[in-house]
Order: structure tokens, then C-alpha cells, then sequence
């Protein structure tokens, strides 16, 4: 007799190609599903071509238009004509400007429990709420599955979050993630799935399930599962698709590797200050912080729940004066149904801004805040700059806390407008059905049709360039020393200037750690083959592997941290650069911005067997310090080669 | 017994301050209402502060931020503080973003038939279709007018337009201004008031009226006037304002200095081709162009109708693969009478990307189109450039040749359309009463509250420099010599990335003429006072004074042009840089540029009473060339002093 199983065990177990499901063990899965967005999907688009692939072999890939809207010149448009031609020539399903968010657009039309979903955005994760197995990555890891290889990750421990009780009134999804977040910081979850059961779930909609599976993402989670039971199915037939549903559950007996009790009924409102999302309180106890920007909508509060709750608290009422209340619909589908019941029109007459459908200002494209303001927005991220505004205050609630703070200008605990108005919590009227709109996607055209396609390569759209092996010995200049949560925000910063290029590498090196020394650029190229040096959970939140090639196209050959992000350190290796420990973590403070390192004898220590074991000497300080790494015999392959694609190439040939 | 009056010289004579209104002479105008948006506003603020002025001195005075909304880094949303600080200190209605495009608004809530209206925007002019005398012109003009001071302008001819005839399906307002705009061109009413009669206005609401009074700043026109009718007070019911109408109409038996007549009968679809608004054919003409984007609203097409038609036109169908087919909501109670009727919901089922209210990527602040594609808009203007996107391809037309065009994804005659479709003109349900929503108006606070408030001036945000007097002669090299019809927009780029420098006077020069010499700024800095030479039409388009102080910061004194656009001329004068006219047209080709060129004794060449006349040294070439002025003696003291702020203050000292 076999073990009873969790759900994300099931799930795994179901897509696994090679590896024990060991927690730490390396693993193989099968991806049924992919998904790109438009601001990483250029440079998977690029990797395709340079990998030489026909066609994807994926069951379903769909590549997504909803980060760079803005067309501020003619670069972004040319993006989205090439993802167009890029879709139709490999073979997936295209879904251009204004149709929505990836993620939220994904689960409605294409999400089915039980399968497997990788996306080249760390927020695909969502998924998860479906009960699909839903893993956020790096780009080059879904072009390799939309190329048929298997996703490889170190088997992650299973978290189960058992929750009972019923949330209290002006309580929602955001404030459970946000409690976790509370609990365990941003990094509280590495290596980790979170799996969520128990008679709480009864309390959770598939769309709040949605808000909660998304901000795993925050917690450092490589995926989060629900259960696939009758809300997932009421949310399947809703959207025409109830012979998609598959029941999904924990086999009773099964037993999670962690566990942790959440009873919702105690729950209160919650926000993260800034500039973190795990640096969480209660918003009672920040209330009143004045307020010139309150954003409601992004992935991390998408269904038309969390819109028309905002919508029935504002109606008939103003938003505050000095406040820009912007709204961004998350989908063309629950803005339809938003627009049916007339929750956008609430939202308007009472002074909001509704933008285009899309991901709006979540990585600085669009409604950065002024200067010396506060911010407070639904979105699932407030790492410093992210907004586009240096020095930004942006804080992160969810939309009951957001309606009620735009209506009086000042941070406000929904709550307490709730007693001084003498509001009782809305009864919502959500469209059932739901606005179904399938004309938004393209599908591929026929295999046969496709390979007549070219790719229409803009001028600002390069392609993707080589890149040398490992030498055996490495020698250079530490050019950073950072300190813990480095966000890819802050590797590779996105936001309406540096976005653009996305498509564009050698261009977009030219941004690369700006935010924290604008001369790194320049000291870089200078400098050649250099180092980094750095604290905990380097490379946290965003997936976008431009932050590892940016740096490695300027000379970056190693990080030296104390521990790394998941999607982070896979990305890292997989465009050759060394993620490397230090395993006294003293050394960090040992090793100052100037002095320089030697690597020795790279290629035996990266043999498929050596011990994962190095020796850094410090040359100016005539020191050495031990580091490890986690590199599999395959990354070892991929970063000796310098990286995964002429790795892949040499093998190919 | 009087002469009878045409509508637009009983205006002129409600608010003669000075002068005779005989064409061509200098006259002074009372400005009842002023208005401002943010694009041109941030500088009328810095000149209110340069006069010391406590408070407005006019019936009502406006500030809307329709233009800069992206809010792609912190700028624009600094921008936004400091016009509604800006206001509050100076005593303006201050309308904050998101409300919408500053002319129908403006026309949905303080429209007054009678009232003189004067707007630092060229578009200002559309409120005359309520009958109201409304003009756009350089910012200084508008902040002086805030100051109490007349509006001194050229007497216009009245050029009366016969309007009979009944419009044919599937042709509407917009054909009619680019019916005139086909027959005369951009400078075909320069120094002319439009003003239209005769019984076609039955078939022309005021929201029509608004269109084409609009576009009359395409023609060149000073203003354009129609009567205060049934429709106006139709309107003005509507809008819950009745209590605002008088009745208005040219006297029996009154003469126009030119006349002009429009069958509507016999019109058709018609588009302006790439790159100019006066470059106009029968849609027929062009059909077939493939469209990659077409873009419904903005100024000139803002009416509840524009929308509806479209709307109704692609309810049920869904626009061409291909096409991004952008809708930008020109008013916030326009959305909503949107939103009320169902017209949004089509809208976006059809596949289209909703912006938020205000002029969207009329002067390039977003929706660029990709290069070497083609866009459609309704837009009232297509210069090069002006969309962001280098060599654009822009073209401009109706609200139903957009919506026929989205659908097929190629330019389309919507009769045509139609035809195949077998669809009839649609009947449209608009809500009547219009959707009123005064909370976006912040009231400027009481004089005694107002005089505490400090203006909000963030970094970006610049003081008016100091202007230096016009020496006596004036020596320098010819750094420019351009052709006819250049555009404020190719002086001073709008643009994303300009934009947000619109309050930062020492950077936005740094895009000077950028888009014609992308070295200009650095020539003129190291040639110190210089000239430029240009052909016919010098200055149209945009009423930006950013055109005039500009390139005077960088070292611009005189412009030789064979003639000018109203408001630029002036703007030169206001700040200082002398606009002369090359008596020999044959003399601009004579000119090269690098050469050196003198001008002597110009304050003799200046004094109130000399001859308008002045002699061009060559230096360079040793020839000698006529050259005369339109200054009046106002406008002479002005230059002399080096622009009208340093005039005005010396005249105050």
C-alpha cells in the first residue's frame, strides 16, 4: 500500500519525469500549459528562435500583451507586433493589449485542475487556486518546456495552512496572504509549496483563492495549491467551462512536511508598509497617513468581487480631494461583467480613473506617485522604486481597505468607516454566468500555415547574444557589495524608461543595478569578468532573467550571497553565472567593494561529482573564504558551457 | 442707425476694451473665463508667481491635467500637485486628472453663450459652439488675462459659412471640418473668425458644433462661432444649466467680409492623410490601407454621439486581429452617459483597450503606433512626429470611418461597410438628461483662506528665468532654415519623454528643435543670439509658448518667416524673440544656413511709430534683405524690453 498523498504531492507525482520527490532532491516535471507576458516573453521569444524550434509541444501555450501598454514611443507597439508573429510562428495561442492581465485571463479561459502550468512571471503561481500545479520561472526554463524539455527544481517541502473559521466583516483574501506574510516575511516560504485546507476554504471563492495563490509569491513559495472542490466547479461553469472540472483533494492520512493554523475568524485588516510586503501590521495601527494615490485592481486583487465591493463602498459618495483613486479592470472578461452591473460606473461617478486593462503601474509603467506622497494599492509588491518614483512610499491593503482610505484621504481601517458611516458590508450582485469573451486570443494557426510565418523583428528588438564558457580560473573585482531581500527590481529595474528594452539586451544592460549605483554600468564594462557580493534572499520577486543576463552581458561571472530566491539563483545559472554561498556568513562583511577575488580550478570543482564546495581568495585581503553552492550535475553543465542555450547548443551538434 | 452685426462682431463689440474692429487693426478683448491645461499650464503658474499676482481677476478661471496622465515616473504627478496648489493660491477651479479633456468639460459645466472664453490650448476655440468667443493662445496671454489685463489680438474678418442641406448616412460633423480643411488647408482662415449660419444648423447638435469649431484650429481660424440656438439651450438643458442660455444669432441683414458655402447634402467620408490635418481626400480614395491601430475620441470627436455610433457599429462584432483599436473617454460625464447606456460594454466586448478620460496620445504621451504601420484616429491632428512614433503614418477621420476601419482592419468607407453589411444607420439611445458631475470641480477657496497657501513645487518644477532687453543690433548665424508649415510640435516636441519637462523650462530646451536638428540645442548654446529662417505658416498647431521660450533660452532672437501662425506670432513677441516677415519671398532661399546675419539699430527700428520695416544684413553673403513686422506698439515695447514679463514688471516698478 502507497502512502497517502497531499494534493501538491498528487500533483507532482503526476508530472514528474525523473527525480525522487524528496524534499532538496532535484526533480524533473512534465509543463502541460505555458505562459509568457510581454515584458519576459520578447527574450523567450528570441530564446525559441535561437534554440531552433519548430513548434511548441506544449498542450497549450499562450503568450500574453499586458505589461508595457503605455506605447510612450513607437518601442513597446513593435513588442507587441513581434510577440504577434513570434505566437503565430511557434505555435502559441496569442492574447494582445487590453485583454487583461496574464494571470487572472489565464485562469478563466484556459486553467484546469490537475494540470501543470509554467509561466515566465513570478506571479503564475495564481493558478494554483484552480488547483493546478502552477510554477512561476525564469524564461529560458518555459522555452525549454514549450521545446518539450522538463522543468527541473529542487523538490520543495509541502506547507499545509489549515484554515477554519469565517473571516469578519471588511476582511478578504488579501488580508489572509497578508497575515502570512505578517507571520513569515518574504522569505517564509522558500522552497516551499503551500497547500491550503480545511473548513475555511468553504469561506474562500476561486477568485479570492486567486488573491491568496498569488502572493505566495511573496512568501518565496515555488507554487501554492487549493483544493479543486465545489467552488472550483461553480467557478468553471460559470465561465462555460464546467466539463473542465476535475475533483482534487488531499488523500486522507497524507501529511504535510510544515504546517500552520489560520483562523480566519480572528483575522483583521492588514497592510504592508512600505517598502516590503512581508513588513506587515494591522492598518488600526497605522491609520491615517494622508494619501495622494489609492490604485485598486492587478493581479493580486483581480476577480470582479474585490472590484465591486469598492465600487459599492464608494457609491454615491466622492474620494477624497487630493487623492488619484486609479482603478486597473484586471481582465476584459470581469471588466465586462463589472460593466454589466454597473460597478464601473460607481467607481467613475465617484471620481475614479479607469485605466486600460492590464497590469498598470505594478513595475513602474504608468501612475507613479509623486515624489514625498504616499501610495496605498492592492498590488501584490512595494519594493523600493518599483513604483517608478525613487524614494517611494507605497503600501499595500486590500480593496476594502483601499475604497474606504480613498473616500477619506487618509490610510483608514475599513472598519472604522464602516462604524462612523453606519455602512453594513455590501451584498454584491456578480454576473452568473460571467462574460465570457473568447475572440480576445488568437489561436496558432496550423503547423502547416506556420512555418511560412517570419518574425516581425522591429528595430529595437535584438537577438539573443552568445555567450562564452566558464573560464577555469576567474579573477576580478567585487563591483557590489548589497545587502539582504536585493529584489530583480533592483537587478534589472523595470518601469516606463528600461521597459521598453526589454527586447532590446545590450540596451537594457545599460540599466542594470542603476537604482543602487548608477555607475555600475560603466564600472562593469571597465571592469570585465567581476563579482557581487550579497545578503539573503538575493534576487527576490520579480522572475525576469534579464536580471541575470543584463549583469552577465556587462562581466558578472558570480554572486557570492548568503542565500538566494528561488527563480532568482535557477536563472543565474541558466545564463552561466555562479550562484554561490558563503558559508561563514561573516564573510560578507569581510569582503568590501573593491577588493579582488579568484576562483580556482572551476572546471574540476564543477565536475557532475565534485563536492559542492568552492574557495574564494581574496587577493587584496589574502583571505579565503569556503562557499557552496546548490547547482545540480545539470547546471553545472549549463554554467560551465555559460549557460543553458549554448549548452544545450554544444549538446545539439 | 448701426451697421447690423454678424454673431462674431457682436461678441468682439461685447468685449472691445480698445481699438476699432476693423481687420487688421490691433484690438483689446475682456476675457470673461480663462482655462488652462497642465501640458501648458505649469508655465501660466510660474508667470501668475513672475507677476505677483494675489488673485484672479476674471468671472472664472479653470485649471484642468488632461495631457500629461501617465505618470511614467514622478513629474507628472508633481506637475499635478502644483497646478492644484497652484490654484487654490491663485484662485482657480482646479480639475484634477481623470476628469477629462479640458474643452468638453469646460462646455459641459461652465459654457456660457456670450461669455468670452481665452485658453492656453490652440482647441480652445471649440467652446464657440456654444456661442461663445473663445480663443486659444500662448500662455502669457492667458496669465495676463488672469491678471485683469486685455487680450490684444489683430481684428479677425468674420468669414461667414452657409450651412443647407441635409447630412447623408454615415456622414457626420467631422466630415464637415475636413470638408473645409479639404478645400482651404491649414492656413486657409488664418486671421478669420468662422462663422457658420444658415439652415443646415438644424442637422447639427452642439456636440457637432463642437467638432467642427474644434478643428477650426487646423484651419489657422482665430475663433469659430455659431449661433446660440434650440440646440444650445437643448444642450444647456441637458447639462442642467438652461438658466445659462441666451439667445444669440447674427442681426438680419449683417455682412461677412468672406463667404463660403456647404451643401451637407453632398458631403462624404473624408480623411486626412499622413502628415498633415489639411491634406485631406475621400476616404474612397484610400480605402485598403492595412491598420494596425485605430483610436476613437479626443477633442475633436468628444460627444456622447461619437462614442454611441461607434459603439452601435461594432456591438456583436469584433474588431480585425490585427488592430488595436483604442477608445479614450474625452469627459468623465461623457463616460458615464457612456456607461449609463450599455455603449462601453460593446465597446469593449468588440476588443477595445478603454484609457482613462483625457486626451490620451494626442501630442504622443502614449498609444504610439509602431513604426513603419499605419494609425486612424480621430484625433484633430496628424504633424510628423506628433504621435511619439518617428515617421509615423497617422490619419484622421470619423467616428464612423474609425469603427468601419476597426472592424475590417483596413482603411474602410463606413458606406461601404455598411453596404456589405447590410446594416443601417444606427438609432441612438443617449441619456438625456446628461450625466452630471460637479465633485470633480475643486472650488478655489475664499480670498482670505487662499492667501495662506504656498505653491507645492516639487524638483522638477522650474521658476521663469530672467529675460535679458533686445540689444541694439543684433548679430548671429542663420542655425535653422526650414520650409513652410513647420509645427510648434517640431519646435518643442511634446512626447513622453518631453512632457513631464514642461514645468522644467532649462531642460525641456533640450529638446528644441530636436526633432528637425537633433544638434540644435548644442549650436545654439555655442552660437549664442542667432536666427532662424522658415517658409509660410511658421508656428502652427499647438499653442504651446514652450515653442517661443525655448528656443529664446537658448539663444533665439529673431525668426525670418515668409508668414506666421496667429498664436506663434504672438507667443515670439510675448518673450521677446522678434517675428519678421522676408518682403521677397525669394529672399528665404537666398538665405543659407551658417550664414551671418545683422540686424542695426533696432530701437530706433522699434519706436512705437516707426515704419513697420526693418533691413537684414548679410554678412556672410554681403547682401541685403527687406523685412517687415505685425508688432503693434504694445507688442514693440514688449521685444525691446526682452518679452512682456520683463515689460510689465518694469512698467510696475
Amino acid at each position: 500500500m502507497t502512502e497517502p498523498l497531499t494534493l501538491a504531492q498528487q500533483l507532482i507525482a503526476a508530472h514528474l519525469v525523473a527525480g525522487r520527490p524528496v524534499p532538496g532532491e532535484e526533480i524533473a516535471l512534465r509543463a502541460d500549459q505555458t505562459l509568457c507576458q510581454d515584458a519576459t516573453g520578447t527574450l523567450v521569444m528570441q530564446e525559441l528562435e535561437a534554440l531552433g524550434l519548430d513548434r511548441v509541444r506544449t498542450r497549450l501555450s499562450v503568450q500574453y500583451v499586458d505589461h508595457n501598454l503605455l506605447q510612450a514611443d513607437a518601442r513597446n507597439a513593435e513588442d507587441h507586433v513581434f510577440l504577434r508573429s513570434a505566437a503565430q510562428r511557434f505555435g502559441l495561442w496569442y492574447c494582445g493589449p487590453g485583454n487583461g492581465v496574464s494571470h487572472p485571463t489565464h485562469m478563466q479561459r484556459f486553467g484546469v485542475p490537475g494540470q501543470s502550468l509554467l509561466g515566465s512571471d513570478s506571479h503564475t503561481c495564481a493558478a494554483g487556486a484552480l488547483g493546478m500545479l502552477a510554477i512561476g520561472t525564469g524564461g529560458l526554463d518555459v522555452a525549454l518546456a514549450m521545446a518539450g524539455e522538463p522543468f527541473h527544481l529542487a523538490m520543495p517541502r509541502i506547507w499545509g495552512i489549515h484554515l477554519h473559521g469565517r473571516l469578519p466583516d471588511w476582511v478578504s483574501a488579501k488580508d489572509v496572504i497578508l497575515e502570512l506574510l505578517r507571520r513569515h516575511g518574504v522569505t517564509g516560504a522558500l522552497h516551499r509549496i503551500l497547500e491550503y485546507h480545511g473548513p475555511g476554504l468553504a469561506e474562500l471563492s476561486t477568485w479570492d483563492r486567486h488573491v491568496i495563490a498569488n502572493m505566495g509569491a511573496e512568501l518565496g513559495a515555488t507554487a501554492s495549491v487549493f483544493p479543486a472542490d465545489d467552488a472550483v466547479r461553480a467557478f468553471l461553469r460559470a465561465e462555460g467551462r464546467e466539463q473542465d472540472f476535475v475533483p482534487l483533494a488531499a488523500e486522507p492520512g497524507s501529511r504535510y512536511d510544515d504546517t500552520e493554523d489560520v483562523d480566519l475568524s480572528r483575522l483583521q485588516p492588514l497592510v504592508a508598509r512600505p517598502s516590503s510586503p512581508g513588513d506587515v501590521v494591522p492598518v488600526a495601527e497605522a491609520a491615517g497617513v494622508p494619501l495622494r494615490q489609492v490604485v485598486l485592481g492587478s493581479s493580486a486583487n483581480p476577480g470582479p468581487r474585490d472590484f465591486a465591493v469598492a465600487a459599492a463602498m464608494v457609491r454615491g459618495r466622492r474620494v477624497g480631494d487630493a487623492v488619484s483613486f486609479d482603478v486597473n479592470p484586471s481582465s476584459r472578461e470581469v471588466f465586462q461583467d463589472l460593466l454589466r452591473t454597473g460597478a464601473v460606473f460607481d467607481l467613475v461617478a465617484a471620481g475614479a480613473r479607469i485605466h486600460q486593462t492590464g497590469c498598470l503601474g505594478c513595475i513602474g509603467m504608468g501612475q507613479a506617485p509623486a515624489a514625498g506622497t504616499h501610495s496605498l494599492r492592492t498590488f501584490p509588491r512595494n519594493f523600493p522604486g518599483r513604483s517608478g518614483t525613487p524614494d517611494d512610499s507605497v503600501w499595500l491593503c486590500s480593496p476594502e481597505t483601499a475604497a474606504a482610505s480613498a473616500l477619506t484621504g487618509v490610510l483608514t481601517d475599513p472598519r472604522a468607516w464602516a462604524l462612523r458611516e453606519g455602512v453594513n458590508p455590501p451584498t454584491l450582485d456578480l454576473p452568473n454566468p460571467a462574460s465570457v469573451n473568447r475572440d480576445q486570443f488568437e489561436a496558432p494557426p496550423l503547423p502547416e500555415a506556420a512555418g511560412h510565418i517570419d518574425l516581425v523583428r522591429g528595430p529595437n528588438i535584438s537577438r539573443l547574444p552568445e555567450l562564452d564558457p566558464l573560464p577555469d580560473e576567474l579573477s576580478g573585482p567585487v563591483l557590489l557589495e548589497l545587502g539582504d531581500d536585493v529584489s530583480t527590481d533592483e537587478i534589472s529595474p523595470a518601469g516606463a524608461q528600461a521597459l521598453p528594452y526589454r527586447s532590446n539586451l545590450p540596451r537594457l544592460a545599460e540599466f542594470t543595478f542603476t537604482r543602487i549605483d548608477p555607475d555600475y554600468p560603466a564600472e562593469a564594462r571597465d571592469a570585465g569578468p567581476h563579482f557581487v557580493v550579497a545578503g539573503h534572499n538575493y534576487g527576490q520577486g520579480s522572475s525576469r532573467e534579464h536580471a541575470a543576463i543584463t549583469p552577465r552581458l556587462l562581466g558578472l561571472r558570480a554572486v557570492l550571497a548568503l542565500s538566494f530566491a528561488r527563480i532568482h539563483e535557477q536563472n543565474l545559472a541558466n545564463f552561466g553565472v555562479l550562484p554561490l554561498r558563503l558559508a561563514d556568513p561573516g564573510d560578507r562583511d569581510r569582503i568590501d567593494e573593491g577588493d579582488r577575488l579568484t576562483l580556482s580550478g572551476l572546471h574540476a570543482a564543477l565536475a557532475p561529482d565534485a563536492p559542492a564546495q568552492l574557495t574564494v581568495h581574496n587577493t587584496t585581503k589574502g583571505e579565503d573564504y569556503e562557499a557552496t553552492h546548490r547547482l545540480s550535475p545539470r547546471q553545472r553543465a549549463h554554467v560551465l558551457a555559460g549557460g543553458a542555450i549554448p549548452a544545450l547548443s554544444a549538446h545539439g551538434s
